[in-house]
């Protein structure tokens, strides 16, 4: 496998020029000349398990060295745990360490549980509450020895502990007097993939599916182990195969397979196989002529279909089901609730233990008044009717992943039901895979965001954690970003998406910036050189995507379909709810979707505290005006300037912020590797004409809906809007299919 | 990028295990088991121009050392040459050679032309009838040194003789006494990617497209170098970047840019970009109402958009057009001619110096007597009506890319038109990327077939290369099968069919075993012990394929649309020449389709001597028996046996081939790297089952026409007919979309 490549390469490296320093030699030159340029050469398919030697020179990984290594346990998860240890000290040590059965020296690693392991038995360490994906990270003395101990309650919590190790390690943190108790917030953590059977990837801007389903089983891509290894690594423990608008064929005996094929390479790391599961499978592929719920058949098949899939699967996770939105067939086709829909799946699925997850992101084929309160609207009726072991899957707002979106009402409306948190990762509103936009910062903002449901720091972490509404059974899902590119996620910087919505879905309390800096370290480089511009770049972006796309509380004023570039202009179509005229609503004297209560009164689907706010537009905050405001363009805002001059200026802020971004990057040269370096480049010059032409198209537009003039030194659009209109891109990527 | 770390990595290893060997380090050990693990990685993306050091122990590459590198001429194709020869000789020496402007040392390398290189000019070589391509290289003295010389009219020449150094030097031949003159024998050496606009592959089984429109031209992926390189090192200098099913946006000013991109990554090594052109594209993007070739308005859009190409890509090569064939738009829909339609083109053209390929593969709307003989009936009569820049582009046989059939008839056909060969090097017929098929014997057999229209040696080679008829405009084309997979023929050996294409395309009279052995060597290792088998099972491999998926004749038996496994049963639909009864004809009595003065007569469109042996059962050879004639179940064999027990053990045999194969790599274990090892065991699997399940749904078919029992000995299939009968698979790769 190329990760095995570079490693052993490094490994080899380094002790070339270990022991060419001791040496003098005359070839010393030549040698480091050679192993230089081999160290920094990089890809990006090792994500952030590079497991890189540390920098010559910048303040790198610890000096600590592990000198035996010793993982309890027999085959399937402890191997792989002692595997990625093994991998993991080669690079950063410069050589594995010696494997053992027990501890016999100084500066060993014990790894395992007290079951498998008596030196860590005998250590007596306090378990409790960490169940079984929990760790502890403890500096002790093993029978003499000084040892850092990983100790859990389950095979799995330790091969956790090893990878919060190794990222110790990666981050060059000392292993001295090391106390580190560890649990997952939330039971299910997992992916989303939106990906077809023909590899297609819906939103996905990294190449095809991951998948290779035409040459399963008889070919296990290694990719697939290197993507459980990276998900490991995160504590990331689903993943959903299959895209949510679902094809029954994938519930064949050929692709259960193919299922069962990739279910038992993700095993040794800890992760299930979810499917998702087209409501109308058993007509399409049961050959009955209902897909009604209360139909005895219908019950029956599915029944018999889970049987199918559990004898194949044991460990099978469930079903993730799309029903009755965007055309998808669901149980209202025949009268029915999405209660009935999902109860009777998961009973079906229930006897074997495993849940089904219910999208509430829903909308009639009628044209609603609001499509932010349909959801809403559909499922806080249902609260409490939704059998144990269902969750009810919620994007993190009331739309559509737009760049920036108040937190659902639903979060908080539906204290009896276990409700999952769905982000995206893939890029589909902000920029694809060509424009750095670090997404932390959004998942953050909205876990931490008060419902007041309950009082204040009733957060939506709270929410979904289970903590408020004391639910056991509680998740998080995140629409992958990966595909076929050999960097997995399009962009190097997409990677660190991936990574922090692993990292968020394990702890939500962790701060965007941090994670950044740890991926950061483990992806680039520690020195602090790198860290400090890079991780600069990372938090700044996010909010650069709000401006150049629209800020202000503006949303879904992308292009029709593909949602490639502006179209604020888009209008007309199929229904009204998938235009932009829709929601922005401009007109000759203001701006923005009146969703107070003299408008579509979405606010009052909040908790009193906080629909009291988004009904005042004098306090709103402002990122969030014209999302509950239709407001004059003359608005006051608070810098003083009137709504039209501050928006347009929060375009040129946004074009602004990407070219610092390419000045900073381009001042990174030579400290990265150049492969990497040139990519993010090349891309970063694509997203400053792409963020250029957003806020061309978009003042265009409006001022020609204003009438008003471009505040004081300005630059006028370069094109006239009919230039922006024209533009059509028919073969631009991830359009749905 | 990752060819480049591999490089510098085998670099840094070598010098490594050579200073450690004078210093009888006691690291020695350990730093020997990193490097050679690391050497041996491999994951296939570099293709033939590894560049490994010698294998330890086996007889590897020569052991001649080139002391200094002297590239003559400017940037462009000579820097190409001189990157290409530096990165070569670093991976094969364990370290790149001095550069020098002039030879002055013994065992210099000099490369380049006399205009460049006043060395070269001094040695007054004879590069007379060398042309722009052709090459010497020759062991000199120069200026009192021992210098190998490489000496060429033009840059290109000089780029093509030092990868034909390089293979040398790959292969572990000596440098010594060298003398070698080589020329292309066709002008047109091109690549046809049947790509689309959203990179899906028509009849792609390699992955995406690796031409990423989307990021195009703001991101160059370093692949496309890559490509670049690994082209011209087999000589191949024209790529025609999207599907002869045609998208006329690929000729709009956003794509025509994106083109000018790739063709400027093309240009240093001489490899010229064309397109395939939609018909009707002054109708679709030209807002015309007509796409007539008689047309003033037509004529004068098409001007005035080669003008527009040629503006941005001086040296486009010209246009590709699939006209009136299977659905395409074309000259027929106005009542003009093939000749009219292409000579309209090629008028647009002319002035650029560009050229015209027009595909004979053409078929009416109406189903035909005799599908096979339609192409021929169609353009005979246009023949001498060509303007001087059209190719007319011939499939290699009648039908279509079948794993046999016989040479086209159109050969020796067209005496007053230059006719361009078109293979297929993906393998839409021969098992896809799973299936290991070297089709150099195929292409082999059709250039020997000798057509007879001027005698003896009239040979389809000869038809091509023009020296039968006079032809100085000469080519041929290769549909593509490369795409985003790392190894970018979707298996390690697909990767043989590109490079068989390159070399027989250079020189026709090449041997597929020589071509076999040469890239073996390359790709896997010079030791004979992993040579012999692997080329003995290539050469065994395509007739393989064709006895495991029908002999004696049959064609086109496959399932229908995806062309995935067996399906000669197909039938009915929208044509009856798309079902494969039309083909086979089998009925109670016997099977085949009589094409002789009998029958369809398309044995009339051979020369004389030709169609005499075709149209007589017994003097037909038997692999083209049931192509030509339609005989008893019963008919006598050359083995004495009937007809009926021939085709059964024909299956036999080539399932046995397989499984022999599969035994073959079994015994590499340990002499081919793990990666490559692995996957070929893994796709050789795949191969086995899948040829057993088209013996099996072959055999169970045929006999339910012919009632007949199988001979003694052999295994009845499996499951009954209606089992093979009922398989489906939706979402194969490659269908057209």
């Amino acid at each position: 496998m190329p990760r095995m490549l570079t490693l052993t390469r490094h490994a080899g490296d380094l002790s070339c020029v270990r022991a060419m320093r001791t040496l003098a030699s005359g070839l010393c030159a030549a040698l480091l000349l050679f192993t230089a340029t081999a160290v920094q050469a990089e890809d990006g398919y090792a994500l952030w398990l590079r497991y890189a030697a540390p920098d010559a020179g910048a303040a790198g990984p610890s000096a600590t060295r592990v000198t035996q290594l010793v993982v309890a346990g027999s085959p399937g998860v402890p191997s792989a745990t002692r595997e990625e240890l093994q991998r993991g000290l080669a690079g950063l040590q410069g050589g594995a360490p010696a494997n053992g059965d027990a501890v016999t020296r100084a500066g060993a690693l014990l790894v395992g549980t007290p079951a498998a392991s008596p030196q860590i038995a005998r250590l007596g360490l306090d378990l409790d509450g960490l169940g079984g994906e929990g760790y502890r990270i403890r500096s002790a003395v093993v029978d003499g020895h000084a040892t850092t101990v990983v100790a859990a309650n389950e095979d799995i919590g330790a091969l956790y502990g090893a990878f919060h190790l190794l990222r110790l390690l990666q981050t060059g943190q000392p292993l001295d007097g090391l106390d580190i108790r560890e649990a997952p917030r939330l039971a299910v953590r997992m992916l989303n993939h939106w990906d077809n059977l023909d590899r297609y990837v819906e939103r996905g801007y990294a190449g095809q599916s991951i998948w290779d389903w035409h040459r399963l089983p008889g070919w296990l891509d290694p990719r697939y182990t290197d993507y459980a290894r990276a998900n490991a690594s995160i504590g990331i423990n689903g993943t959903v195969l299959n895209n949510v608008n679902a094809n029954a064929d994938v519930l064949t005996p050929m692709y259960l397979d193919k299922v069962a094929a990739i279910a038992g390479v993700m095993r040794p790391y800890g992760i299930k196989v979810y499917l998702s599961a087209r409501f109308s499978a058993p007509m399409e592929i049961g050959g009955l002529d209902t897909a009604d719920p209360a139909d005895a058949d219908v019950q029956r098949w599915w029944r018999t279909k889970a049987d199918e899939v559990y004898a194949l699967i044991p460990d099978f996770g469930g079903f993730l089901v799309k029903a009755n939105s965007e055309g998808q067939p669901g149980p209202q086709d025949y009268g029915r609730s999405h209660a009935d829909g999902a109860n009777m799946l998961a009973d079906a699925v229930a006897p074997h233990g495993g849940i089904v997850m219910w999208r509430a992101f829903v909308y009639s084929d009628e044209e609603p008044v609001d499509r932010a309160k349909q959801a809403y609207n559909e499922f806080v009726p249902l609260d409490g009717t939704f059998h144990d072991n269902v969750l009810v899957q919620v994007k993190n707002g009331p739309i559509d992943f737009q760049p920036r979106e108040p937190f659902h009402p639903l979060f908080g409306g539906m204290p009896k039901t276990p409700l999952m948190m769905e982000f995206q990762i893939t890029k589909e509103y902000l920029g694809f895979s060509t424009h750095l936009a670090y997404k932390a910062p959004l998942y953050e903002e909205v876990l931490d965001a008060d419902t007041h449901v309950q009082g204040p720091g009733s957060t939506v972490a709270r929410v979904i954690d289970g903590s408020l509404d004391g639910h056991a059974l509680t998740g998080i899902a995140g629409v992958a970003n990966i595909g076929s590119d050999r960097n997995w996620s399009g962009s190097h910087f997409d990677q660190a998406n991936w990574y922090a919505f692993g990292r968020l879905a394990w702890n939500s309390d962790l701060s965007s910036r941090d994670i950044a800096v740890e991926w950061t370290r483990m992806t680039f480089s520690n020195d602090p050189a790198v860290v400090e511009p890079v991780v600069g770049m990372m938090m700044a972006s996010r909010e650069a995507v709000v401006d150049y796309t629209g800020a202000l509380g503006l949303h879904h004023v992308m292009g029709r379909g593909h949602h490639y570039g502006p179209g604020p202009w888009v209008e007309g179509g199929p229904r009204a709810d998938w235009t932009s005229v829709y929601f922005h609503r401009a007109d000759g004297n203001g701006i923005g979707f009146d969703r107070t209560r003299r408008g579509s009164d979405a606010v009052s689907q909040y908790a009193a505290p906080v629909a009291e706010v988004f009904d005042d537009v004098t306090r709103t905050p402002e990122e969030f005006l014209l999302w509950f405001h239709h407001v004059p363009w003359s608005h006051p805002m608070r810098s003083g300037r009137p709504l039209w001059d501050e928006l347009v200026l929060r375009y040129d802020r946004g074009v602004e912020t990407v070219r610092g971004m390419r000045e900073t990057w381009a001042g990174l040269d030579g400290r990265i590797d150049a492969g990497r370096h040139a990519q993010v480049a090349a891309f970063l010059a694509i997203q400053q004409d792409e963020a250029q032409w957003w806020r061309d198209a978009s003042i265009a537009y409006f001022q020609s809906i204003s009438g008003r003039p471009l505040p004081a030194g300005v630059a006028p659009p370069p094109h006239p809007l009919e230039h922006y209109k024209a533009l059509e891109f028919p073969h631009a990527p991830g359009d749905t299919q």
